[in-house]
């Protein structure tokens, strides 16, 4: 990351006011130093594997609608019946032996290619949400204007790695089109890796067209330069518009990020060895269907996992039990050797308050201990995903930033030891004025760039603002800062012929 | 706890809504059952230890104004120079060996007795704050109402194990007299364990004497009934005020917190490495002495450790620093096999909103995956500890008791491993119907007394509150309801004796 963009995305007065030559600039994703936490043992994670086993084999998987891939099971060995396919013992696992358990992502621009596996973590932007949310206009409709503008906030963020794919719907275009003006959003705005579109087979080619203009037709085939979100119709079911994205990027090689998305207590039971197991299942069976289409392909095991209010059914999110579910499930995805996808700034909150804030930290917080590698919802997530938050956007890529810090432990070096400090200052002395600690002042710890922390009296004199209402200063501040990365007029313009081409050739429709 | 309190504490318009028959009762502390966070590996933790033990030997700690202490340090072996105390290598280690591992605080209700040490974890309230905040008054001093309505709501909540300390200062009552009516209120409108005074040795005596009448002589100088907060003046220095009460608790077998008090880069190194040696050397000569007063007196080693912002010198809280510090000082204390205290529900923020939310989150997330024993500030601080904020507690106590369901980890009885529900629901299906769910519906998933998960429009159509709006009704509900435990009229008559006495005894006095 350039030191330029890294600085103009840490927007505000609050960041100005502190920003230090020599400032620490982020890198293109994280590694972490720390262990990963643990809250299944051996035993316990041979019994949820075992119970995935038993559902594979004895309840089997639906895959709906696509005769194709009951063929390719079929050839596989799986015993398929009708549309439910049951996989033999060891047949998933045999599949995904041929996955690589960690791949590049390439961007745009070389230096903001991202590592997918291993001990790294990549932050992705929320996904999904038909809404947008903003302090000065409440909660409507997004549209491409707002898609643009989180691609750009994206962007600007030095902690966020990845423009992420749909940061919000731009509900003003015709459904069968607007993938062609949000993948040419992610390249036009922005040089950080991005998502390819998934809700039509069609929309999935447009997307690969697209990126062969902007990496070349040869580049692509071997090297990723899309993930993508195949999610499964929990419980135990995969639809043939997924099914129809998926086969098109696992051939041609680009990294589906296979999801499970689960409700526990609707689409799984309401216990976590429960749903671990299903979630497992459903994961090993997608993902050994994209090793049987393209062996070697790149793929992310994914677990989009929480629970319901039992008493009204509703999503709920920052939950122990979807904490307990995530590095569970973070365990599994170890165990297979394979990158891992889950968690994010989650909450159910309708607004950027505490409620949101203390469900995204606790999801957060999780995300990164567990060892997640990509991390989709990483910012702006608000109201179950139905809403993409300005305000919450910034709050939340701060804490990125936060996650960043304590992903790198604790540092043993003999300057971390800063023995030579505690002999100058000795008892009863001061820690600020001394060498080692005037030495680490522009780097010591984490600048937050949405907390106050100014005594009571000067955060009044500032106007007695909450988080919210900083932020909504700051995410004008960044935009109204943005200048968009370099891009070669040429692919600029082949981009647009293929846009126009494709935009041409059918009527808009609203599905 | 009883189910009756239990679901008292549960209070507000939502938690009637949803409270059920058959509702799980809180325990009287949290057992868990999830491994600990580490961020430090054997190696590093050697590191750290060495350190220490050279700051001990060759810089020394302070203690100051207090001959008898220097003297008994001279006894064991110690090189005392001045008020600088070096202790040889091994020394202070050696003391701590008599120290119990765990023990049990008892209260005057014996179904609320704690343990602490071990597995166990136990949340207390905020300590300290000279203010207080709600939304309908603001920001102002504290007073010995606002104190008995924190103990009133920490005797009401499930989720609280403890009574605290100075839930607040009642800044209405003189100083000299003020620890009287704060104690006497723990006994008197709660059940639950609680703290002594430590602001002089005198009343750390008269903390004792209450303590005697309301449990017995000969109980209290065999049994925990006090937890009592000692701070080092960081760095390296204790002063005659903390060894005073110090003195007066350990000698008479009841237990100390031992706590540095430390914001690394102004009160000990910028690093967490540097900051981490200098708190375990003066936890361990803390914690020596007391067991040099009188061996096997139980204590808890303690850390308050957190960070400043460089550029302005204020305090933080939440921040990545503070959760790596608090994970390596738990694991520190576990390797002496001596119960540890960091944590809480820490924040900088000055109302309750998303930063405050975040930063008590994320410390509190830290606090309980570190495996901390004993959690002082688990609910109501705001604005660095200045205030204790009545939304605030409420939303924070909700907090505590999703991190007790976090802590009991995964259930992997054949129950929770839910192969018949997921026979029994098979592809495509929904499991809110089956037999297990509905045999769990009740018990399933921690229910949050402040969250909000409804759709947008019912959230509208119920006033469209944000987090702390709805806990300014929750807390005047849960005050509305409170009905004091019984207490023998016996014990009241002679605590009112005994602090009429002193009342009399002394003219008020201002410090």
């Amino acid at each position: 990351m350039s030191e330029r963009t890294g600085r103009r995305g840490r927007g505000g007065r609050a960041a100005r006011r502190e920003r230090q030559p020599g400032a620490v600039i982020a890198a293109p994703y994280i590694v972490r130093k720390i262990p990963p936490m643990e809250v299944l043992d051996e035993e316990g994670l041979a019994v949820i594997e075992a119970n995935a086993d038993i559902i594979l084999d004895e309840i089997g998987i639906e895959f709906r609608d696509d005769a194709e891939v009951l063929e390719l099971w079929r050839g596989a060995g799986a015993d398929v019946q009708g549309e439910r396919v049951h996989l033999p013992k060891g047949l998933a696992r045999s599949l995904l032996a041929t996955a690589p358990s960690q791949f590049t992502q390439h961007a745009r621009n070389p230096e903001r290619s991202v590592e997918i596996g291993g001990d790294n973590t990549v932050f992705a932007p929320v996904y999904g949400p038909p809404f947008v949310h903003d302090l000065d206009q409440g909660r409507r409709y997004g549209t491409i204007e707002d898609f643009r503008n989180f691609v750009k906030l994206t962007y600007q963020s030095p902690h966020l790695h990845h423009s992420g794919g749909t940061v919000c719907e731009p509900v003003d275009l015709p459904v069968n089109k607007r993938h062609l003006d949000m993948v040419y959003s992610h390249v036009k705005y922005s040089d950080k890796p991005f998502m390819g579109s998934v809700t039509h087979p069609k929309r999935a080619e447009d997307s690969l067209r697209m990126a062969e203009i902007v990496f070349g037709r040869e580049f692509v085939d071997s090297h990723c330069v899309l993930v993508n979100l195949i999610n499964a119709n929990s419980p135990m079911v995969f639809d043939a518009t997924m099914l129809g994205a998926l086969k098109a990027y696992a051939r041609g090689n680009q990294a589906c990020l296979l999801s499970p998305f689960i409700l526990a207590g609707a689409m799984s039971p309401v216990t976590a060895a429960g749903t671990l197991a299903q979630l497992l299942a459903e994961a090993m069976a997608g993902m050994a269907l994209i090793q049987l289409l393209r062996p070697g392909a790149p793929m992310i095991f994914g677990a989009f996992v929480s629970s319901i209010s039992m008493q009204s059914g509703a999503p709920t999110f920052g939950t122990p039990e979807s904490s307990l579910l995530l590095a569970g499930a973070a365990q599994l995805a170890r165990r297979l050797k394979l990158p891992f996808r889950s968690g994010g700034s989650l909450c159910a909150a309708k607004v950027p308050d505490a409620q949101a804030a203390q469900e995204s930290a606790n999801t957060l917080m999780t995300t990164l201990l567990a060892g997640t590698n990509f991390v989709l919802h990483g910012a702006g997530w608000l109201e179950g995903g139905l809403c993409s938050s300005y305000e919450k956007f910034v709050i939340d890529q701060d804490q990125l930033g936060m996650m960043a810090v304590l992903a790198k432990g604790i540092d043993l070096s003999l300057d971390g030891q800063a023995m030579d400090a505690l002999r100058e200052v000795g008892p009863g002395g001061h820690f600020l004025g001394c060498a080692h600690t005037q030495a680490h002042f522009a780097t010591a710890f984490y600048r937050s760039s949405t907390a106050d922390n100014n005594p009571v009296e000067q955060w009044q004199a500032d106007g007695g603002l909450d988080t919210a209402q900083r932020a909504n200063g700051l995410w004008k501040e960044m935009l109204a800062g943005y200048e968009p990365p370099p891009l070669d007029p040429a692919i600029d313009e082949a981009l647009g012929a293929f846009i126009a081409e494709k935009k041409a050739a059918e009527p808009d429709s609203a599905y």
